[in-house]
């Protein structure tokens, strides 16, 4: 992985619109005390990063026994969200979504008046600009963020997180955070690290779903998928490198192509749904596809690229 | 990208399952006539690499403007199909679907007899077991074949075929068809090209789907998708690598995971729907994902890592 851009935590930008900015002068030093709220896999993953940075961490997670890991490696246990709250000046949240976040909100009444929260659970744009609201409304500052790892990659050189909302706050607890890995930010609208991060899980979900349909079509001829696993990875890489021309059709409009057109995908694309009958797996993760291309068609885009479908996907 | 398996051609083989035979001691001088019938984008460039590579090549196409700029370079044009198959021992089709291919099996009467065909038009593993055998009730010997290529790539370091079917006719042309690129033979029956090239295809069109989401998604907040390219093509690529594990997942029927649990996805899939509402994009290629995610979740594999989907797709 190679960032877009410099970055003095090695983070891989997500966009040259997205600035990492360099740590604030008044950076704490790695003894500023956190709380870290949720300790489900990733929540334990961040808090024993932090324990491992050096800085004091107090823990707080529904489920009490949940902390036994982190109260071993030197963290703090608290009893109520409050009292972890009240432990710190900066709070990390990371609860399994954004209805739990408001729920804790909702116990916390005053305690966090001038703290700062990162929330980093996964959510919407729409959600991260709400709780950015409900936290200045309790005199609280906010950063929404999104984690680009899973667990075991935190703290590892892949590892970046996109922040957005507060950029003072940012600055001031960059260099806490940069113990999850890269800090990256993207703006100050508290929604933009949301929405940053669904479009990269979305093209990691529609790879995701190409690969098991794929794993699944050919294990029905008893081929095993740790065989096919190589040259599908070599496949889908080779053709992933074509993204930045397709984003350059997107954002010019010019879709027209000698490569690959939605007439030669649309006629092929009935033989993937054939197959997958005949082999005898569902075809409905790409049932829609099919119907996309047929639109596309009627719309009169036959001599297009593929790119074309990603307008057809803004005005249905 | 690299081979999985030497190749004397290159080829990155799709599979150890697939061997790529070394060409025989019988395999044609590169002056063996070759009769190449449809030229579209990808069959005017494998009649191209034929030409470059010194065969004679006879060319037809249904719109014959269309044998233009293979006459110009040395190919001759044939007024029938019968003509063009008259003409050499091997014929290759690549025509838009296999009903096109029926279509000129038609007109082709007893001339197909004693010759190869090898047929490079996309289609499913029931259609080449079909044409198959209809090929050898003519006394025509018959190779399927999927390209694993755009046209530019043709001849090119990262091009490959796959083949199956008629093994001595394949070990007997493939000299010739090297000049596409790798070569690649996926076994005795004829439908596994096919299969694998839909497999390897319906991989790329997942990444394809998650891609121009992507796209649609980020342009909504006015960020060029050029700019989201380069982070967008790292992080599908660096989740890739996890394809390997997901396949050792699927061929052991062992999913629980420590990673990213069924549970953690179903519980953040709600958020990508609701964005791409919010944002004014479709959600209608990723909604049955959302479904499936429902259905594994009621099914009890909460623990499971996603490559447990591929079980479900094979038993709804
Ligand atoms: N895992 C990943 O690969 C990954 C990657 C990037 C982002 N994320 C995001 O990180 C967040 C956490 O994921 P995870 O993998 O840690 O999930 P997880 O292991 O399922 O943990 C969920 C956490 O949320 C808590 N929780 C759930 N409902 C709650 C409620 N009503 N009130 C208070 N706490 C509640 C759980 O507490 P209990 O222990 O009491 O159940 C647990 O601490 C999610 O938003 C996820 O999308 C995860
Ligand atoms: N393009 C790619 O990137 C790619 C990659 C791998 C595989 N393929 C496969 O290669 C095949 C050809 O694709 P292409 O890109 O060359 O498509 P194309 O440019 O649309 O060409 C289609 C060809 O099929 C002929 N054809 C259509 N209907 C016919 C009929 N009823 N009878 C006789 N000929 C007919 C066309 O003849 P006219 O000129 O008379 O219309 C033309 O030669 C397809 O199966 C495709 O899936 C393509």
């Amino acid at each position: 992985m190679s960032p877009s851009t410099p970055s003095s935590t090695s983070s891989p930008s997500p966009s040259p619109a997205i600035s990492p900015s360099s740590p604030s002068a008044t950076a704490p030093p790695s003894t500023a005390p956190v709380s870290v709220l949720g300790l489900g896999m990733m929540g334990t993953a961040l808090a024993t990063a932090l324990v491992r940075a050096g800085h004091p961490v107090t823990v707080w997670n529904r489920t009490p026994a949940r902390t036994g890991p982190l109260v071993a490696q030197g963290a703090t246990p608290a009893g109520t969200p409050a009292d972890a709250v009240t432990a710190s000046p900066l709070v990390v949240l990371c609860l399994l979504d954004n209805a739990n976040v408001h729920e804790v909100l909702d116990t916390l009444g005053d305690t966090v008046s001038g703290r700062t929260l990162v929330n980093l659970t996964n959510g919407t744009p729409a959600q991260a600009r709400e709780l950015a609201a409900r936290a200045a409304e309790r005199g609280a500052r906010y950063i929404d963020g999104g984690i680009m790892a899973v667990p075991q990659m935190i703290a590892g050189p892949h590892a970046y997180v996109l922040y957005s909302g507060d950029e003072e706050a940012y600055r001031a607890h960059r260099a806490t955070l940069a113990a999850f890995g890269g800090t990256t930010w993207a703006g100050t609208d508290p929604g933009l690290a949301a929405l940053h991060d669904l479009g990269l899980l979305t093209g990691m979900y529609g790879m995701v779903i190409g690969v098991l349909q794929a794993f699944a079509l050919v294990r029905t001829e008893n081929i095993r998928a740790a065989d096919f696993a190589e040259p599908l990875v070599t496949w889908i890489g080779a053709m992933l490198a074509g993204a930045p021309e397709w984003a350059r059709a997107i954002d010019s409009g010019e879709h027209l192509t000698d490569v690959s057109s939605i007439a030669v995908n649309q006629a092929a694309f009935p033989n993937f749904l054939a197959a997958y009958r005949d082999q005898g797996i569902s075809g409905e993760l790409f049932a829609p596809f099919q119907k996309l291309l047929d639109r596309a068609m009627a719309e009169g885009h036959a001599e297009d690229g593929l790119s074309r479908l990603a307008e057809l996907l803004r005005d249905e």
